[in-house]
């Protein structure tokens, strides 16, 4: 759970950005050292600041709190983005594009929903040189957008379900700690909203669609997490109930935006009754979550599913050996595995050393590396080097992609399996205030037995408000351990309900 | 070419639109009456603004000139999206996604650019309750969003050539005469943005791409296109030419932005070299124009290509008949169209006549109606009812697959022989000044010689400006007409140039 990694990406770090203007002079570092300054465990946050940077995943703009997403970062984004949007078809749901921009009266309709998100919302008040007569909102998400129309289009019962997602952008104007992927003014991401006649149905969406975004993380990033519910504090603004991995989000809205908006139908037996609804959303986010998960010291890793670039093979050339001998065996190498279906690209520029290479795709984050000497050509085999373990292993020619496909396998697992390791040590289970305050002080992911109380949750909070950040809960996972008779709340001390994920905001 | 068509939707047919808080009550007519009330050529304009939400592509929006794009209209983009995108992804040009956001000194670099768009910038002022400290700029156009980085992307020939391209939403506030999908505030569009060493690749390159945009409209909307070169009037604000097919452009920007965001390597030589740049980009407008081109009196008519349901299956019971055994065929029937790849649905519902759904699904313009009734059943075959033209042919169940693939592309080529036909018949060619304006008068699409001058273009709007709308040249067709010695400019009586289109801007 990235966001109980408590290791505070520095706000500082944003000082590498361009500064918009082009500044070349600024980039001169760049050319001349390919390595990271800063170290994971050492510097967190400028660690990560460094590597999305170098890594070409990010740059820095001129406007605080907005990246740009380099095609290094969008070739991810769109293989999550085909998996899932074939998937949500499979389900009948359908695509939509609603406006960009609120109007203020549609926005506050929601008196919880706009409360937590107001002071973040962006305002357009002008256009050309002429002031608008009421200024507009830029939606922070589309419920108050959407709603007005589903009371329109729904009237009876054969109008149900409605099931529409949009991918765009959204705005959330937050001023604490902006962090590339992490906490960005601007976003990209989906957002389903779907409406229902029962209840039931509705509970069952939400679960279909948390189980997908378990898949994106787990089958594609590679990064274990949690199933699991909100508590009273942490749900949907709004909403009824909220399910959650990793910051993808799953809400049941229940029928509260369909009170506020009189979203009604006509039952099959002719009554009048009101919808149930859905609201999900998973964003760029993951992205970070993956980067912070997987990169270490030399750069990103990046998990083959998702890579742009799954293999990149590199010529080393000796001198006095035949040097277009290798080049058209790496060129041959990339064909023969394009073929097969993999992303592979050849690095053949002659202004580059080998050692420069493999740290410039090292430093990327590419899977695998293939390396073609003298020596490969002369066994008629490439060199691998995997990115996830630094493991090497020639493979023979004639046997190249049964092999390469298995080794991204290999390191797709390995990277799933080394996380889930790291996270299992993280957990610590805290069943006093004193265990849970001294686990919370080693950035721990905290496993605690909860009496499940709203103002328990807000007193824990205002408790441990300090430099490092309050603790907030994360989520009761549906998988519970057991829960003996006579357990007692670590906060309250009255019997615990559940166990709960704690770890601190930020 | 729409903007050509001189049939000015009308401003008013946006109060149809919901008023935003749902409005229940206004919507009875659209239960009760099936048709529209208007014709398309007698009203052009709100015979457009009923089509578009009658077919359920728009819905109008509480905010003036934003609309909500329904899945029916989201299924076209998203196909024309797959097209051009896999055919970019050929030419190497990779997706990115630069920030909504521009900050005003960056906006306003580029002098004769920032004159073309800054009256309808929409500005940021406020987030929360508090003030920007600067106001902030939602992109109307990206070159100068993006060309700062270009600068700082760009060191070297081996940099070169830079081929990005983005997705987004873009934002244009202008006042007069808002459109669904041909003006709108918000619209979805790609823009490319490419920069490469020499003059000739970015030449090589524009009409690569204008090639694609004529696809999109030829092969996939059935729309015939002319490609030609924009005026120096009506050329990109701050490029060099403008490439265009009906309202898809396709610009050489040259070095002059490169000039205003140094965008400069060193070539080859050694030496330090000015890039060259170009833009592109198409719009959801294109969609607007299909509907224009091809929807008629009953309501939309799509091409198979892009329609997401290209046949609908409806079931013709009769009394005492088995209607389970229909029903039974209607499935059948679809199931064998949609493992043949078609996109085929069957509307079984039981609270419509057959004569209601046939009304319904010509509105929304599917291709093809396939009617199943005790007679076909009997004759182991279905009834076929073209979108296009209305004929009924009756298909054998044993070969309905080969027969309905046919069909749809005598459908997708007779919709796009009919265009052609009606645009053919509508273009005027005038000599003279007086032809000219009887020609602009009757809404004909005019093909003139001209001398290709800026102040003869600016004098040809001037006298035209009145209640209709003034001329402006469309462009100059790539192939030309012969041009005799010695002919006369129809406006200056200067030596003419070229042939150029002309028609009224609105």
């Amino acid at each position: 759970m990235a966001d109980n990694g408590g290791k505070k990406p520095n706000a500082n770090a944003k000082a590498k950005g361009s500064g918009g203007g082009g500044g070349k002079k600024k980039e001169v570092k760049k050319e001349t050292g390919l390595g990271l300054t800063k170290k994971k465990d050492e510097n967190f946050g400028e660690w990560y600041s460094e590597v999305v940077v170098h890594g070409e995943m990010i740059e820095y703009y001129d406007i605080s709190g907005c990246y740009i997403l380099r095609p290094w970062t969008m070739a991810i984004w769109e293989t999550m983005q085909t998996f899932f949007d074939a998937e949500i078809k499979k389900m009948r749901i359908k695509n939509c594009y609603f406006p960009l921009f609120v109007s203020p009266a549609v926005l506050e309709k929601e008196k919880d929903h706009i409360e937590g998100f107001a002071p973040e919302v962006a305002w357009v008040t002008k256009s050309g040189k002429s002031e608008l007569e009421v200024p507009i909102a830029i939606r922070p998400t589309s419920e108050t957008v959407m709603y007005p129309y589903y009371s329109k289009w729904i009237r009876g019962h054969r109008d149900l379900p409605l099931k529409l997602n949009q991918w765009c952008n959204v705005v959330r104007w937050e001023f604490s700690n902006p962090t590339p992927f992490i906490r960005s003014r601007e976003f990209l991401w989906q957002e389903g909203h779907t409406a229902f006649a029962t209840k039931e149905e509705a509970d069952k969406e939400v679960l279909e669609i948390l189980e997908l975004y378990r898949r994106i993380y787990e089958e594609y990033l590679a990064i274990p997490v949690v199933k699991g519910k909100k508590s009273e504090n942490e749900k949907f603004a709004g909403g009824l109930y909220t399910t959650s991995v990793e910051g993808a989000t799953s809400h049941c809205l229940g029928q509260n935006f369909a009170k506020m908006f009189d979203i009604t139908f006509e039952n099959e037996k002719g009554e009048k009754a009101m919808i149930w609804q859905n609201s999900w959303a998973y964003s760029t986010r993951t992205i970070g979550v993956m980067v912070m998960v997987h990169g270490d010291d030399r750069g990103l890793v990046l998990p083959p599913k998702v890579a742009s670039v799954q293999a990149i093979v590199i010529p080393v050339p000796y001198k006095d050996v035949d040097t277009e001998a290798i080049f058209d065996a790496c060129l041959k190498t990339v064909e023969t595995l394009n073929e097969a279906g993999f992303r592979v690209e050849a690095d053949l520029r002659d202004n580059y050393s080998p050692g420069w290479k493999y740290s410039h795709w090292e430093m990327k984050g590419v899977p695998l590396r293939i390396e073609i000497g003298p020596k490969d050509l002369k066994n008629n085999q490439v060199r691998c080097a995997r990115r996830d373990n630094s493991a090497k292993v020639d493979i023979p020619m004639n046997n190249l992609v049964e092999e390469v496909k298995e080794m991204f396998a290999k390191i797709q697992q390995n990277l799933f399996d080394v996380a889930k390791q790291k996270r299992d040590a993280s957990i610590q289970v805290t069943r006093t205030w004193d265990e849970f305050t001294e686990a919370l002080n080693e950035k721990k992911l905290i496993l605690a037995p909860w009496c499940d109380e709203k103002e328990v949750e807000e007193d824990v909070k205002a408790r441990t408000k300090g430099e490092i950040g309050a603790a907030k809960s994360l989520c009761s996972p549906f998988d519970q351990p057991d829960l003996p008779e006579g357990t007692l709340c670590f906060a309250s001390g009255k019997p615990a309900k559940k166990w709960t994920y704690w770890g601190r905001s930020y």
